[in-house]
């Protein structure tokens, strides 16, 4: 499948860039759900966060930080959202690591509110119990 | 305005926790979007990622991928979402930093799509002349 990121990395297809170290690259997104929205995308090809380099992830985080700023302060943003959906599961659509960072404005209603899901206290108990062991 | 997730960090309330190190703590959103959506939260109070130290979010970053690759071993998430909402107009309810990691299953549809904006070519390159000068 086509990995339109790495042909934006490679200047092989224009984008609107605005950030570029070793490590990263940011550009707006062509489909903006506001206006400054833009999106953080490793240069090294990993599919999403599960099997990203933690030292890379932790970098994009960084830079996500400065982006969120930068929108607050030149494009008066009222807060912001980080997005990252992993997984066609999880809505991804491109199959290269990317993070959104979208500026928000009062009232604009970008995202909908998820919906809910019930879960019994024994239900949180097993849950939690499966996930402790793993992590730590 | 209380802090609940202070409230956790220091046992003062009683939480599902599934990690904890110097910096951070994980624990089960009780309003779970999916079974097993958990909450990363910095034990040092700051906002949201406007304000935060860029070294704890570079490590709330690293723990977000430990926890969702757990909900993927042992809750059998199929993908996940991460969703940080950073002030009001961004959604954020609770005024100390937290990261969703939200285990995702294929046709679930916990998250409605958002909606786009129009954007000109115009103004893309104002955009990027706005905020290429304030990263690097």
């Amino acid at each position: 499948m086509e990995n339109i990121f790495l042909k934006i990395i490679n200047r092989e297809i224009p984008a609107h860039i605005i950030y570029e170290d070793d490590l990263v690259i940011a550009f707006l997104d062509i489909v903006p759900v506001n206006k400054g929205h833009t999106l953080v995308v490793p240069k090294k090809h990993f599919v999403n966060i599960l099997d990203g380099d933690p030292d890379i992830l932790a970098h994009m985080m960084k830079i996500v930080q400065k982006i969120a700023q930068a929108q607050v302060k030149e494009l008066g943003a009222e807060g912001f959202n980080l997005v990252v959906n992993n997984g066609v599961a999880g809505g991804q659509e491109v199959m290269h690591s990317h993070f959104h960072v979208v500026p928000r404005f009062l009232g604009d209603n970008a995202y909908p509110k998820p919906s809910h899901v019930e879960c019994s206290n024994e239900e949180f108990l097993v849950i939690r119990e499966k996930l402790v062991n793993v992590i730590s």
